[in-house]
């Protein structure tokens, strides 16, 4: 038996120092970008399935209001107070759900939290238009994660209070999308500007599967918004179709320009940003990457580059990244709070 | 694969008009019934396990606080601030849970879930003696469900906080009938008065089983304190004995006259309230109701009658009568959180 | 079937006296320990994770600041409005979670809870390390109980907030332990002065194995900061080595005194306090105490003699007991909330 009382001397009584990313970056962006809370208005009372749903100036006004509740956390005067929100999680999700119950609650609001597929309903299983039908007169606006795509357009045909997408199936995440590019502003401010100077033009790549990743989904249907900023976005997978069927159309038509590649290493010195995310969902199932995916600090990244992962990770991102400049997946992590008080909060018009 | 993306057009960016049923109605009680709090003052600090409880006179009042907390809810002024709730629902449950939350956060209170009986105690399972004892120092009101029809008993032995029982097996479900009553009432205002015109009398049919279901008990015992209302309760089944032992003839002496029949569709051009409930609890398992038991838009409805069931619905319900105005499940699934408002707030009396 | 509705007039309507001991006791050590804050400043913001971190002067006064809790509820002004707790309990509890929950939830918090294994992070789950950085981001601090004695440092490894251990396999449970400090001062409030009586030092016993119980590991910590009080610790059990290696070296050069027997019934008329712990953990599992360790109203138990039991209790401690002068556990148990928010509110400074 192992002495465990030796090892209490081991507890780190000093505090690491907090990382600057939360403070210096979204200052940057509040400066940056023109108040212009009219483009919101759109979206008070409004349902989020898609990423498609939000223009280019939304998504900069709400990157401006996630930055003021980065750099002002003291100005909150608890907005939601009084108001409820159901957090659906039917697949199972703890960073998510607790991001957005964060962000609920920051913004001063109550919460009643569905975590268990099993604890629903009738034994046989309630419909979920049944189930909207009951929280339109229990709550003020929900939340769904659900492994069946079909679920959040269900759930729509009888709710008429407001529901945010927080992944179904296969198909989007399109608050995750939104971090995403909360992240990306934040490091390279210059997107937020109406034109782009070539040099700022940035090497995207995905590693990845678009046509089964919903974040990839949501985050290039994001993208599209801002697709002059982009040189090119290098998909590197092994599929030989990685693209959904349209999928890939509708975005160049869009304006984003695809190169498919299988050498990540010979890829990487010239990227930019670099997006790589752990699993596909298929169904019920997921599907893990191929581990010759993995990026570590010893992979031959550009100086400046940044890697972005949704999170959670697995051992395709290895922990000696964290300490290194490359490491924007934890202030994106962060990001993702602010990002959807600024959502909620523009969605209940609590926002001026 | 289904392109995804074409799907985001379909997105109902229109809201529903909502429903006037819980607005004009509750207006109509607030009117109706004169107040009257002192009835109130036994319930205050009680535990509620058991409708027959509660007079005639406290279901009016609790109505009648129900019709203000559903027509002024800006006049809340979070009364429960500071106070727990205790939410164990050791018996699957979203839609009673949700209901008792929601009441609760409305009032201000905060709120600590059970919602799985195998997170609790030691490994073997704690008394509920001893749970009991322990909430009534972590919390204010407990509201417990439970499929084995003592426990809500056994607490009570050691509680001295309230405790209201929400859903104990077979036996009661006391609450859900006092959501049923506040959605009668609304529908029939005349309810309230004390002697009722010979025409406005009520047909009543039940589309189930008295003795086996908790819902259609404990409204049973609620109706029996307005039993001249009722002309006669039709028990609409195939059991040849659906009362519980000597259950029938508690009720009757109260007052309410029953008939019981198989022949569904005989009886409905007579009827002006249905109440049909989907399943009946046979100790942790649960039987469904026949199939020939089902109403539709096609169904021989009586002009103005109003159907009632306390949801979650199966196949018996079909959706095709959510349009009409038979529809008053919806009214009365809504209904149940300000019941449940003006039911807790009373017990924590906070209602003046 | 039965006839359930004779039962109703059961319902037991008169509460029961409320216990005195929640408020006399706490009183006087409120009178008896001089307030000095300046101790509790090296708490703020810290880590707990074992006993060993706290001196004696930070137990009186967190002592001190629990009795204020305890006997001027209305004194509270929710000092931790808006900030937000997770309660992650990857080992199921309801006990220790509810207790934290309500504690700070009378402290005006927010929690998000963490209840289901299974419901977090990535299917194949994700580290302690991940999840550690994002609850730096999502909340203000973290209460962790895990069955894995080393996941309270794993994710200190990344932690930037305070970390509160709520029992870690079987290596420690402070707080339970400052609960059960907490129960000790107020039956023998002379423990907190500086230097005890010969005639109030105290026979204390343990029914249990210290070695492996991790509430039993915690408390001996705490009480060889008062070992002068202590004329003996006497270990009741039938193992023949109930200590851990180096843990009673420990404990002895603190200067507690240990005396083994396997003798209950011999032992008990002489000892003043008598801890009993049910089950002792065994990695992922348990270990029940022999059933002729048992507790009841017809031990021989000295007169003003406190039993204290962490609960949930098994059958080692008879009801019988609970009506007794003897009954000091369930004071525990209503002390741990106060003693919870002292430390709590301590630790996020919020406590002058």
């Amino acid at each position: 038996m192992v002495n465990k009382l030796g090892r209490k001397l081991l507890i780190p009584l000093e505090g690491q120092p907090l990382d600057i990313q939360g403070f210096e970056q979204p200052r940057e962006l509040l400066n940056r970008i023109p108040e212009d809370l009219t483009s919101l208005l759109d979206l008070v009372q409004r349902p989020v399935v898609s990423a498609s749903q939000f223009s280019r100036a939304q998504l900069l006004q709400l990157a401006r209001l996630a930055s003021r509740y980065e750099t002002q956390p003291q100005h909150s005067v608890r907005p939601l107070t009084g108001k409820i929100l159901v957090s659906a999680f039917y697949e199972p999700s703890t960073r998510t759900r607790l991001s957005f119950e964060s962000a609920w609650h920051r913004l001063g609001g109550d919460i009643m939290s569905i975590t268990d597929p099993a604890s629903t309903g009738i034994a046989k299983g309630e419909s979920l238009f049944d189930i909207g039908e009951m929280l339109n007169h229990y709550s003020d606006l929900v939340v769904l994660r659900d492994s069946n795509e079909n679920a959040v357009y269900e759930m729509l045909e009888s709710l008429r209070i407001p529901i945010v997408n927080g992944g179904n199936g296969t198909d989007e995440h399109p608050t995750q999308a939104m971090a995403d590019i909360y992240a990306l502003l934040k490091w390279r401010p210059a997107l937020c500007d109406a034109s782009i100077d070539s040099g700022q033009r940035i090497r995207f790549a995905i590693i990845g599967v678009p046509g089964v990743m919903r974040t990839v989904r949501s985050l290039l249907i994001l993208m599209s918004q801002f697709a002059p900023a982009f040189e090119e976005v290098v998909i590197i997978t092994d599929e030989a179709e990685p693209f959904a069927a349209g999928q890939r159309e509708e975005l160049e038509s869009a304006g984003l320009c695809f190169r498919i590649s299988d050498d990540m290493q010979k890829e990487l010195p010239q990227l930019d940003v670099i997006y790589i995310n752990t699993i596909a969902w298929l169904g019920d199932d997921y599907q893990e990457l191929g581990s010759r995916y993995g990026l570590s600090a010893a992979s031959p990244l550009k100086a400046g580059a940044a890697i972005l992962h949704p999170l959670a990770r697995g051992a395709e991102l290895a922990r000696d990244l964290d300490g290194t400049e490359h490491n924007w997946y934890f202030a994106q992590a962060r990001g993702a709070v602010f990002m959807r008080m600024a959502l909620l909060s523009t969605i209940l018009k609590t926002f001026a």
